[in-house]
């Protein structure tokens, strides 16, 4: 692991030095890569199914999926290059030049789980934002993760980059978890873990280095007194429905007093019809018989599952002290016509993504615009929400003088 | 100090809801009341003093320090605020607005040694930026800190801002800086510690929430063949001698063959004019006999003293390497008159600070027009090189819809 991690400093050495082009380059010729290397991919894919007793669905390839992501390791070669930009310039009344001009991390390291898909999306967003990687993934996907590897190398090669920009750790030994989170000796800057709570926990615990993680998602639709009946019904069912196992799926469903007895009957019936379970306070099943029992466990429940829990509020203030006692900080949603209403949310809520009038489901890196993302960054520094090429940056100041001294 | 956490975390709650002007008020009100407590202060200054064995200089007050210190503190009131500005804002093809704003971080934890002046300076500024923080100082500076502490909550009250946005932790314990590192229970979002290695190694080790750290400034200048003589001797000079205990002073001298010999023998008489020892390499020795020996460790020395480290190097290559071998990635500087070198230099070094013709002992906030810092990170993430209020914040995305569904 030491000798991945000096290998990976020397390859983000060559990558911080390689043009933008070179880059775009080197992710077409990943994808390009995957679709020449199919029948290797999905021949290791077939002995990692052939082995799972859960989750199978996600780590399952074949060849639409791999289409799929071919294409999308091809869409991060056209995203703009951030390295390079000047973020800010100014001068002093000395007469000294200042820029901070955006640079890559280093090297980053990635702890996943069972989706073998990662492995190209990490490398390629890596490759965008100049930082070289090692890939840490689940035993589960391991055979599947070495077969895009190797297509990765390849590619790397093809464009004449190092293939040790992009590495994968080929084992699935617990203990080269700990040796990546305790830095490789100072050859890592910064960890991100993408998995279950233990996977996260763990590295909370034993990270030596900075880490980007994502927590959980128990995001909020509060719907406001002054809410439009239809778009709130539409909102709710979308943000709760479309996709339950994403972490911008609502989970808890707050509903002012003023509009309960009104909205929640359509907004539950709408709910249930698409399949969705219930479980409310007293005053939500006061209104809606049908809803099922809240505990306190629910308010605090990343269900990830067609399930929501529901509660009356007195009023916004109550509201949002429910999302900041129990939420945790990641995607809140206010359905609101008074703007005065809506601007205290939006200003008041503390939590990474805050949207008005619009689904928590929106809480997403290409839906921001930012053309692909490695996670969504649930902590306060560095980065926060979706993170994609530009987040996976830092600066430098470059100062341009004509021969200043500090008096 | 579980405690102090859970007030911390009340405390930010109220200041991030708190006014530009509410807390420029309450900065200049801790300017007045550091002025009102001086006798109160001085008094407990003169008990530490009296305790110290060493760095007594550092932790010393008198009424001209004090006057100073409120000073530095009311300037801060009048920089201007951070909270609140969109760093960005886009809209996508679906409607959706996206806003980018700055908010505070939370709670900062800071931990520092002996200097009395921190207290006050690291409140202001984390008042600026709408962040509570718990200061824990060292042990000689206690009594010191404790009665500066005083003169802030009474800033505080008078402002009607909770005292509890700045603590100080009122034992010497060390176990005190364990809790803090250990984030007491989820309160703490930052840590910032200012000290010896010692005290960043501890923080490294232990520390369980996101650190600001600032290491070593193994600072170069490289004067190149292109370089002006008269400015390679000012700036060298200054680079090194104009305070030679500060992280941006130049530790390592690297000069170019190919101006060795002309410029070496001014560039040391002028260093060795103003007090300092050089130690060289053999090929500096042979230009200068008087230059004593370097060794190995020399290169990696951060002597905060009027000693200078001196190599002649080959050409911007060699130095680039000499100086990603030993460097810090601190603050680095090229002496040069050929602009393709500067570009070179500027863009492949990997340093927090690169400097042009210019002395690097402007690596330092107040130089920087940030009107105040709490330190120099030397790590890559979230903020690098000073930290003044803007790098103190994180921001959120606001994000304005008309109903819109996720398809």
């Amino acid at each position: 692991m030491i000798e991945m991690g000096r290998k990976a400093r020397a390859a983000a050495t060559v990558l911080r030095g390689a043009s933008a082009d070179d880059r775009s380059d080197a992710i077409r010729a990943i994808a390009r890569q995957i679709r020449a290397k199919a029948g290797d991919i999905l021949e290791a894919n077939a002995r990692d199914v052939a082995k799972a007793t859960r989750l199978v669905d996600r780590l399952r390839l074949d060849q639409g999926r791999l289409e799929s992501l071919a294409c999308a390791v091809e869409q991060i070669a056209d995203l703009p290059d951030p390295l390079g930009q000047e973020m800010a310039r100014w001068s002093r009344p000395n007469g000294l030049d200042f820029a901070r001009v955006r640079t890559p991390i280093g090297v980053i390291g990635m702890i996943f789980e069972s989706r073998p898909n990662v492995a190209a999306d990490a490398a390629a967003i890596c490759l965008r934002s100049g930082n070289a990687v090692i890939l840490r993934c689940g035993a589960d996907a391991l055979a599947s993760c070495l077969a895009i590897g190797g297509a990765i190398s390849a590619g790397l090669e093809q464009a004449s980059l190092p293939p040790d920009c992009v590495q994968i750790v080929p084992t699935a030994d617990r203990d080269a978890v700990g040796a990546l989170l305790g830095g490789l000796g100072g050859a890592v800057d910064l960890i991100i873990p993408r998995g279950g709570k233990s996977l996260v926990k763990r590295v909370e615990e034993e990270a030596r280095v900075p880490v980007l993680g994502h927590l959980e998602g128990i995001c909020h639709t509060y719907v406001h007194a002054s809410a439009d009946t239809e778009m709130a019904a539409d909102i709710v069912v979308n943000a709760k429905m479309r996709r339950v196992s994403v972490c911008g799926a609502t989970e808890t469903l707050l509903i002012d007093r003023a509009v309960a007895p009104r909205l929640l009957p359509e907004i539950a019936a709408a709910l249930v019809a698409s399949g969705c379970e219930l479980r409310g306070d007293a005053e939500s099943r006061a209104l809606v018989p049908s809803i099922g029992i809240a505990e306190e466990a629910d308010w605090t429940a990343e269900y990830l599952a067609p399930i929501l829990a529901v509660r009356v509020m007195g009023d916004i203030d109550a509201a949002m002290d429910h999302i900041a006692r129990y939420g945790s900080g990641h995607t809140d949603a206010i359905i609101a016509r008074d703007q005065a209403a809506a601007d205290r949310f939006l200003d008041e809520v503390d939590s990474a993504i805050l949207l008005w009038n619009a689904s928590t489901q929106f809480a997403d890196g290409g839906e921001f615009g930012f053309g692909a993302e490695i996670g969504i960054a649930t902590g306060r520094l560095h980065a926060r929400g979706p993170v994609g090429p530009e987040q996976l940056t830092t600066f430098k100041y470059v100062v341009r003088g004509t021969g200043q001294v500090r008096p």
